[in-house]
């Protein structure tokens, strides 16, 4: 096994990564500095330091990224409308590359000589953060646990901790294996690994109200948007943190944004998870609705070619490449008149547009309407059907000839 | 003007096709035989004979063509997941091409020397009416009388038919302009014009109940699907318009499938319109949903790209058409496994999966868990992370080499 | 019909806009502009002016647009790489946007009330004008004569012109119909209808020499991308314009860029045509397989995708239009790193790379050799393949349980 | 290591396999089966039995693959109009698929319990072969020497042959690395590995003559196809192989075909070939010439876009998978009019379309003229225009009463 000297580890506290700390030291000798980027996880934060000091960390860093993570991550994806396989929001997708970035600039100011992530090596994380690290240190060595040591289960690891004296308020039973931050929370695992099982929401749901526990009261809300960019809650101008916080507590008392799919993972099997997105739900919404009155056809129906590719680029890990950027280019330009204002009505698990304006709307009643008017001569329409339907005769005609010459 | 002989029209018993049979009779002075295609519109289907013959028609058809409609056009649909703008299920627009189909052939068994309807010359119904003519008879005229007369409103339109002693049963506050069958319920007009309204729900929907009134106790049901088709609910095996009723009752029960949207008309205008399509909703999800497990990751993507295509052959009427069919080949290709049940509950306007099965399924839990096993190994995850990544390390060590020079 | 004015007409020097200054003098008794747009057509720009004015027209403006031309539409054609149905490198289809746009400028400068344009009511020309004037002036009316009057053929034309005392240099049996720019020249109809026929290539090319009459040495040059762009040719620094020129004179010398094909016109119908493009199909083919030194694999790719789409838009006269400017702000950020010398072969037709450099190349000899190497690690290559063939393995055996429970 | 009994072994008689055989001998222990798939390697063939058993092997099959390998795979890739990165006709590629399932079923049936195959660890076919085998037997081990043992190159290869007397008539000096078969032959490594250089033609080509030295006489072919199949050459009906090798003479004779480019590998990795494709690239010109009188332009446009995704999959190795097939019944669905005969000029590398006809051709005459006709109707394009250019106007005018307020 190769030797390091110092090795930075991308830390959360939970027992995957407390237990590397004291491995690390154990098989490499090293120094392991823990760092913590802050994306929005909350309560997981607290203590965060004095754990993985006891647990042998010799410095722990906690980064606040949220503004970065909302501004450089979340809205873009936002404007670029990319879902996953059509349910899942990106949640932890984008998660990774922002950590993987801060990771890499703390190691090479520490001079480390490796990054080690607890990311099983079955899942996408690893990708997601190993590709950051290619990406900003191509030469940085990374240190994937999982993929290296003898242990094969959740049992092993607390054994392990236990043999190590490594402090720990995980209990057996628990739980669903979560990643939280400030868009989403996702759980998989126990019963949620057997499709056939319907989830069991009201043990599984910490963002959000079950469906059944929603008020019977509808919430109405007005967001404005400016370039593809929610910038108001209520006519109140928030920044990006702030206003996700206040639509993650909206939205999750009406019970918005719970998914449960079956998805494709990156390293080739199927995984299913439940998430919750109560805020980034309505914004996905609010948004997409809006770009209806503010994109023409052409530009929109492309965007939802591109909104597939850019969403399976964000979930496999590839924020960081020639090709995302340049999708977001494209993105970017559709969004300069993505400008305006929508109010939702959110009613149990219901996200309903309920009237929407734009100073760059495209829709005109004057021409839409059935009833008389000026610009749009129906006549027009005779012309248009000829030609769009001119491919249609001269097959039909064809196929003719060529039936009658078999007779 | 030219003269005809025989004229067939499209005829539903609207205001519309009642006073088109006056004004070709005298424009043309030409027979007028009604045929009216029974796509599902019920009660819109009352009377009609009694109405086309007092309207001036010598003769009317009323064909059943429900059983072509779920079982040609709908389900195919469905398979393909073709959803236009992300939201319309297409209700209005495969209607059409069927009933355009049965015209041609009433048409020639006639002799009749036109086919007329009464689409407006700003929406696409037109488009789809005269594709589906053009494809079956191509040599066949086409009058629309909204892009011929000087009729311009609604209004001229009740004035000509007082005039011409035509029975009305329609009053002048009435009402939204209305398509419905057995897939679905659309509303345009009136208030909906202007996108800053919320729509009055409880006023527009037919099919559906409000949110609101939707029962507090959630509906479980089970469907079962073969090859992409729904073929039983709650295990009860039902032809697919007893399905699709069914559907359409609980749906509506539960206020599933009320859709508001903008959208782009194939003629060049935005329109806005409200949609109930409450059995054809469920069927969407519950068919998505086991994709999920019976698809594997390559084809469910590229899927989603050919549904976008799909869609816009769909809508634009193109449904008689090369690609159309092709795309049909790809998708029937992929619904081979597409096998399986899935329990849903529905709940104030929420579809929620509540556990699926597949004999084709290629989830594995063996492979997805976190702990141990023996199929999957992980420390094949770095050699695809480094290959996979090795684009990454690439064009990062480029533009290092890059800076290092420049400086 | 409506009276007008004062008239900007797209003038020629053809026939056809020769006619039309009279016609639109008699029929609506306005003042006529000519307007030309110099794109590069050279030699039939000679004598314009003495022959509009005699032709009746009041006023005459001849424009230089070569370097516009060259710079705002070819070149960023050519880094979309946008070739439509895989031959046509689109020469008239950008022509045309840059003349709609002057005819607007001068109209609106002029205070004229309509424009007009002498293309044919069958083909894509009269949309591509007609969509730049819209995109510049909604407002304006535009007159197409051949939707219009009642001549019918080139021999009606003629003889209009003979009637009208309009000076001709035209003789019966000319020829085939042309387009020429700095880009290209295309030729259409006569022999060339009937694709069973084998374009006489010895009576149609003026730009290019024949494949047999090429020389028999070949002809080195080598050219000097920056960001996608031409910028020297056998490193002399040109101007776009001196560029196109030196290159077409080379490429036709050696018969570069002969195509013959029967394209989909945007109007529903086939046409067939033999296009010269000597210089452009230098550049697209130097451009090309520079991108293959200097682009990752996802961005070529996906390129490919956008290319298609790009050029439907071009060929679709939609340059002004959102989605265009969205697909280019997507190229644009592709071509930052395409830069680099390419050496060519020319060679009776053939274009053969004769090696290239780039310091952005992402090709490295080191990975690709088959050789020992430190950096790529074959062993890797098992985790890989034992990954991306992951679903593989699970659909085999997914199939091979369902066979084995069949038996 | 693990023990094997016996080995099935994907032989070439080249050094890499030679020495293979020997070397699974030693370190497993096992018995080893060669297998040659003949998909039309020729003289590369020739005294392979001897080669095999002197070199250590227990038997060889040689498998006549050739009918197969032309009628199931080159075909339906023609057909497809896949083409990789623009350029290669994926000679290589589809070649590996065919192979690896003989090699599964050969191991079967001799009970057989590892598959190996010689490809190095940083090329596509250890993919291709590997996901063929995953595919036909999913349990079956796959070794892999060049990713195992500590030869590092060539001259590590040979000096291994030497110390196991394994024969050899291998000099130091050769030689491009190729891959040869009644598709293609494909040339890597030495000089080419540098893109810099410019190849040396007159040593590289195998199949072709050089430009230079083809003949200054054209040859004129005709082909005929049937669904997209090419049945006869010259009206002399030919089977799959027969034809292939016929089109590979008049090809290479006339120096077709000659592709040198830098690709992408599924690896990660660029690296630089040669192709010769002689009578391949006449097909797929053939072909696609054939298309734009049979499809109509709708699928044709994205017959386009499924031909990239088709190359991919094929290069990729994906041959057998559930995307590939489903692509493949789509592109089926369009070859059903293509249909009939095409006459080619080949000159010096040039594919000269001399005239081509079909029953199904879409091509009309009657519309395309300039001149008069009947039944299209040039007044249509007006009504055309204006809706397709109607999202113009209404962007337009939204832009101008932007701009009006904000003044």
């Amino acid at each position: 096994m190769k030797k390091y000297n110092k090795v930075v580890l991308a830390y959360s506290g939970g027992l995957d990564t407390s237990i590397i700390i004291s491995w690390l030291k154990e098989n490499y000798g090293c120094e392991v500095i823990a760092v913590v980027g802050n994306v929005g996880q909350k309560d997981e934060l607290e203590g965060l330091k004095e754990k993985a000091l006891s647990s042998g960390a010799s410095k722990i860093y906690i980064e606040d990224l949220t503004k970065e993570f909302v501004e450089d991550y979340i809205f873009p994806t936002i404007q670029a409308g990319a879902i996953y396989e059509g349910k899942y929001l990106l949640g932890t997708s984008f998660a990774r590359p922002i950590i993987g970035k801060k990771l890499v600039e703390i190691a090479l100011n520490e001079g480390a000589d490796a990054i080690c992530h607890g990311c099983t090596g079955k899942g996408n994380d690893q990708v997601r953060f190993e590709l950051a690290v290619k990406h900003f240190a191509p030469d940085m060595d990374i240190i994937a646990p999982w993929r290296i040591w003898d242990i094969k289960s959740r049992e092993e690891e607390i054994k392990y901790a236990e043999d190590h004296n490594i402090p720990l308020k995980i209990t057996y039973e628990t739980n669903y294996s979560k990643d939280k931050n400030l868009w989403h929370l996702s759980h998989e695992g126990l019963d949620l690994e057997y499709p056939e099982n319907e989830p069991k929401y009201h043990k599984i749901l910490e963002l959000s109200n079950t469906l059944e526990n929603a008020p019977d009261e509808a919430t109405y809300i007005s967001l404005t948007f400016e370039k593809g960019i929610a910038i108001a809650l209520n006519g109140e101008k928030l920044s990006g943190v702030a206003l996700m916080e206040k639509l993650n507590e909206i939205g999750g008392k009406n019970a918005i944004g719970i998914i449960d799919m079956v998805e494709n993972r990156l390293v080739g099997m199927k995984s299913r998870g439940i998430y919750e997105t109560p805020g980034g739900t309505i914004l996905y919404k609010a948004h997409k609705d809006l770009e209806e009155l503010c994109l023409d056809k052409e530009t929109a129906h492309y965007k939802e070619i591109i909104a597939l590719k850019f969403a399976d680029l964000v979930y496999n890990g590839q924020w960081f490449s020639p090709l995302r950027e340049a999708l977001s280019a494209f993105v970017n330009k559709t969004q300069e008149t993505v400008t305006g204002e929508i109010k939702l009505k959110l009613y149990k698990g219901n996200i309903v547009n309920a009237g929407m304006t734009s100073p760059y709307s495209l829709y005109s009643e004057e021409y839409a309407t059935f009833g008389e008017d000026g610009i749009y001569n129906q006549k027009d329409a005779e012309g248009f059907i000829n030609l769009f339907g001119l491919p249609t005769i001269v097959n039909s005609k064809m196929h003719s000839a060529i039936k009658k010459q078999d007779q």
